[in-house]
């Protein structure tokens, strides 16, 4: 399978290595209007590049396109490579706008289910393992749901100008880890904090927050999010139910730990960077995306999980500013 | 120092081991209308015992009262025991109904400082640990708060029905908790649930719930409930700040683990039993409130912590009904 | 049941203070050649003291016997008590010469079955689980014993001079341990060790070691030990079989731990105290002594424990010295 | 660089592959005289193959050799590979036989430096990392050091049988382990045991075994060892010296756990198999050999590292059966 990567920033290069690393794909074609990115990461794995994207598109020889752009492009480039006739992979978030995102649902109509979205948590094994032994019952009917996500350091404040806003950027990944565990959620409320730094309000954003849910079979789930932790990168998730809890730990990158006067069993600072943590889920998920291509299945997370989760957040910062639980209805 | 303990049920033969144990303290009276009860706690630790409460309230030779009878009662008794001139460590809470409680205090003007209460919590050795070490300004400010506390069993029925509800009769304590960290707390939001047990949602109570607080000065915390937990007792709590965070982690009997062909690293159960939880907590206390006879010091907890619990159980509870953030003036 | 102490140094103290806190027993008399010493422990629990072992081994209303005096007092004392129908709880060792307590072991006859030797680790709530889930066969048949015990600090110079070395003093308790789990022992391999202080080389002592036992149907156990441990009481133990391993981790005042910018997950030191690491196990040990002389039953540990793990201390001595495994014969 | 890699067994896949991950390094050639292994390996790379090892080791293309053949050809074809020019890594043990060994080394003379021994764990990250802290001084200076060491199954009958024998075969690694942290070993006692097949006894070799080491200066190491382990593949590892103690742990796929009503806090089984588990180790040794290759340093580990691995192995071969500690003498 021969696939194009659209964006050869941070995200861009993510996906460029899975798929060279991938036995089952190969990189066809990269795109950036970067000249020099274009170039860089094309050579780097002996794939063609381009800074113009009617090039890539208009390759013979792609299957499929992953799609990982600046957001504001993620509409036109998602619907003409899906009309073109590949499967896109498409990074979150489909827009953050939810017109957009609705109206271009409306455009594609069933190409929808050429779209995967690129919630890679979903694919992190350890999220996966718990999730999986939900499903199989070990703790019983799942009833709380608790997800503490802190980022390690504040994104620059040209990106917070952008970003969307905590819910949109940052937290959207938590919405739809809980809609992956809980389904359809139909009640939110959200608080906020400003105790990171000032860019963030500023800009007119939090920088930490606590947001409740409520699933439509009456489960509850919470998200913590704060935009700075000393001690890397805070993912962590917790399924409890009638038989008990399964937990999702922090992780390091060894398994060293030091004992002495002043402390015991003291580990490292847990895996700093995203691309560190989420390795394995980035490899993973575009192996989902290559069975999916293969196969022709439905994407699994899909447009319309892009489109709930952005619900979601868009209901959070409704609820911030409301002070009342948003109810919501897909 | 001579103590009476008012009330000889469960909580009420706590703190009559806790006096008995106390190098400090001697237990001088008990006190139960049902005789059995009194004169079995009396004979096992060499106290006198009444089935008339008016008998122990005018016994000369005591320094200090333990209300640990009835929630209804208390309000009635600690005002008679503070007149007559003793200190009072009242069990939470001093009353479900705020109309009460804002009478009493009214009626007891700065007597008040000499009702210490029941907040066992605060004197647990691990919590205790976590709130010394954020004043210490380890993570230096704090940020976010996260309380998970599930019991591990429900209440029987009939309790259910004259509880007060789940966040007058069981978060009462961790909204304590969260004002010991944060001190006041302007906005409380709740979301709540019924997948426990019938009992719950028969007497209109809910049997799992999530509270947001926020702080005077914009700090989060959150309050995770459940009547019922498979591993035991969850009373877990994690300060989170600027640099880092500090953690009190469920507490097992025995430091064992297995590791076998399909777990490693397996624990025993957590302490199952709030009294096994929280024995040294209750001994603290004790100390503390002999201290607090002793020098005459204002009580802490004191009645206006009881106060400050109760309302915030109340706007919580007015939360879940109204789906609003409810905003708290002390 | 009316008990006497036989020593008011600090091992004494200990059993005094388990003797007061049991509800089965009575603190009756106390005996400390130092005046000030046994009026102090006498006065603190309420019980009858006296400088000369004679008055108290001559008490009529004595059921049994503590002897917590100097290892060289021990023959002499529990023999005395037993022979005046008491029952014994020895501190160890017996001795530090094995003939001597052949020789007590001749002279007592099946009066031995009435002293209990004080190996109070055996009785630790951590270690006591372990041994009996190994019982119940969770790991299947035990092959591996994995013993690791360090003290916080060397003691003074003077008391190492009189120790009987670190083979009889302090890996005794973990040779005795080691038989708790292996039953017999039949060879002993010992290396030791000078890099803690110069007071144990000046002594003709080791300050580290590392023993190896075989059990008589194969089975392997190491202990290591050292005088000086930087993060505390070093006391761990990992049985290992054929279904897996159950291990004793060492044990700490709160369960808090500290994530930040260095170190996560850290906890504090552990039980730095053998009083406090020990506790319960001493309190557990005085009730097993209660039931013991209540029914009659023998003592377990007994006597014969005692000589047998000063066997394997000697036998350890002795490979130390010849550089060979030693066979060891009961 | 160009690689050649002889021997397309099990091993000699782990090394192909990790050449061909290796963005310094391509896989030139590999060698198996087994035609469907030698074609399989190079096709799967894309490396020319062969089943006579003369066509590899005349070709010209090639600048490095991994010898990864069964033992008995490691003499042979590291000799060759050495004298042809080329650095050598090469698989433990370097023969069964020191005194071919040494009669190699004589051989040799200073073209050993072109030799890299694959003692792959001192690439594994936790362990150089408690290596490099120790180094650092973190716990001061080094006194204990604590090995364990277990596989997850026993190797086939027919294996064993040629295996050399546990000390040569599976403990080597723990001795080179041991030498890497304490450097010379002066003194060996070992004790065995045969618990876990009837295969071992039948070859005359143990299946489980304790060793204890001791320094030139005076530290002391155990190593335990058992070639089955119900719950994975047993690696661990604890250095203890006058600040504190540095532990390497077990390691697990995800960092999932589970609390229900039997246990708390259970992980999953630890990485079960040696490719898993060492699979970062095989890696940056692969790259450690490819800087040394670069720079033309001396190999490390080394040929003589691989010759006193074998002497301690030898030496714990020879206590087992004289029941006496071995001086060893490099």
């Amino acid at each position: 399978m021969r696939i194009a990567v659209l964006g050869c920033g941070r995200i861009g290069r993510v996906h460029a290595d899975s798929v060279a690393a991938s036995a089952r794909a190969e990189l066809a074609w990269v795109f950036d209007p970067v000249e020099s990115s274009a170039r860089e990461v094309g050579e780097r794995y002996g794939a063609a590049w381009a800074t113009d994207v009617e090039t890539v598109l208009g390759a013979p020889d792609v299957d499929a396109v992953v799609v990982a752009s600046p957001t504001p492009t993620h509409v036109d480039l998602l619907t003409r490579a899906v009309r073109w006739g590949r499967t896109v992979l498409c990074e979150k978030p489909i827009d953050l706008d939810i017109a957009r995102v609705d109206a271009c649902r409306a455009d594609l109509g069933d190409l929808t289910a050429k779209v995967m979205l690129g919630f890679n948590r979903r694919f992190d094994p350890s999220f996966a393992e718990v999730r999986h032994r939900v499903a199989a019952r070990e703790i019983g009917k799942l009833e709380q749901l608790t997800i503490i996500s802190r980022d390690p350091t504040p994104p620059p404040a040209e990106y917070v100008a952008v970003s969307g806003g905590l819910f949109r950027d940052m937290m959207i990944h938590d919405l739809d880890m809980a809609r992956f565990f809980l389904g359809e959620v139909v009640a939110v409320s959200a608080q906020g904090a400003n105790l990171v730094s000032t860019v963030f309000r500023d800009a007119g954003d939090v920088d930490g927050a606590v947001v409740t849910l409520k699933s439509a079979d009456g489960r509850l789930a919470t998200i913590t999010n704060s935009r700075r932790c000393a001690y890397g990168y805070d993912q962590r998730l917790e399924a409890f139910g009638e038989l008990g809890a399964l937990s999702a730990a922090n992780q390091h990158r060894t398994s060293v730990s030091f004992s002495g006067a002043a402390v015991t069993g003291a580990e490292g600072p847990v895996l700093n960077f995203f691309l560190d943590r989420y390795a394995p889920a980035y490899r993973a998920e575009l192996e989902a995306f290559v069975t999916m291509t293969e196969t022709g299945s439905p994407a699994s997370p899909g447009f319309d999980d892009g489109r709930a989760a952005l619900l979601l957040a868009d209901a959070a910062a409704l609820s911030l500013r409301s002070g009342a639980v948003v109810e919501v209805r897909g």
